[in-house]
């Protein structure tokens, strides 16, 4: 209709965006609840886009549109984790003044997240490479975004380390979490039953070595 | 054929026996060599009984005589796989006099060892259990005799800690066999290349602080 002014697109109308962004991160969020709970039951080897897609009760044409594969879905929940893991931790930093319980806080809170999320400790872990069990083919880029949020996680307890006087808190930093995941992954394959020793105390302990009172 | 002396089992003669055993451990030596590359290919979750019998070139029938289910074969993995272990430590040792050199040689070795064999570490991961990723059901059984053999290997690291003059080995190989694990996980998921941190020198460098010379 020649000379007719063309309507205005709804999508120009902050307000309607403003909407369909929400729909949109709501409707994404459903597809990585979905994917957990798939991941879970059938590990990432067994899951497919179409096991997804009949988890979260909608077609797999409607998840493309915010996911190529499922790596892009496992790298978003690994994400989402790496979120809440700081949170975690800055929350249990508040919660002490002393340098000293500060830098341990940082350290406890690393090891209690994951202790209690052993699922979200067991999805991590499959990025294991090596010659060994067939790695989740994360692309490049998102395996640098995961280790640059990982960086600002571990960023916070370098910084609540050398807070508290230490020298290398990067080395005590490293040393730390290798050890918590070390003691987590004994204690939920249920090895470390056969020492009788509660890997909380065991924890509690080595952070008492690394993190002496000066 | 009334008065005919029965021939005599073929079974009742040793040398028959014996050679039946060793075509038996061959054959189920083939199954497992064929399960370890399913597994490494499609992760437990993907592997099956019929995609092994493929990967061994026999029939899923010529498989259930030697085990019940790929618990069992990759229970049969691991059995194997500490065994080789122990072996390794052992040698380790021996080439050792000093207490202290054969204390942190026995650490240093248990670390050696999954580090040359990530494939061996992936799958003993796979153990994980908790709300998470679905454990491979192990039996009791299978599991308790897959302890016992673990509890060999740590006996070993134990003794030679003991003999060093150190007070709770028991205690120091604990945390000595977890901070090998955390690194090696934090290692084969590349997550310790942030710290540009080599992982065997950050576990040399623990071993000299875990183990003093006294």
């Amino acid at each position: 209709m020649p000379g007719a002014t063309p309507a205005r697109s709804r999508h120009d109308d902050p307000r309607v965006r403003d909407r369909l962004g929400v729909i949109r991160d709501i409707k994404r969020q459903l597809v990585i609840d979905a994917a957990r709970r798939v991941f879970e039951a059938h590990g990432l080897e067994g899951a497919s886009i179409r096991l997804i897609a009949i988890e979260a009760g909608c077609t797999t044409g409607a998840i493309y549109p915010y996911f190529r594969g499922k790596e892009e879905i496992y790298a978003a929940i690994l994400s989402q984790t790496l979120i809440a893991l700081k949170q975690f931790i800055e929350q249990h930093l508040a919660r002490h003044r002393r340098p000293i319980d500060r830098a341990r806080a940082a350290l406890a809170a690393f090891y209690a997240y994951y202790k209690a999320h052993p699922a979200e400790l067991s999805l991590g872990l499959y990025l294991l490479r090596g010659a060994g069990v067939r790695p989740v083919g994360l692309s490049r880029d998102l395996d640098r975004d995961l280790n640059g949020q990982l960086r600002t996680v571990f960023d916070a307890i370098i910084a609540a380390i050398a807070d508290a006087g230490f020298d290398r808190a990067q080395a005590l930093t490293v040393d730390g979490v290798s050890h918590a995941i070390g003691l987590l992954v004994m204690d939920g394959t249920g090895r470390l039953r056969i020492f009788r020793e509660p890997a909380d105390g065991l924890m509690m302990d080595y952070l008492e070595r690394l993190l002496p009172q000066q």
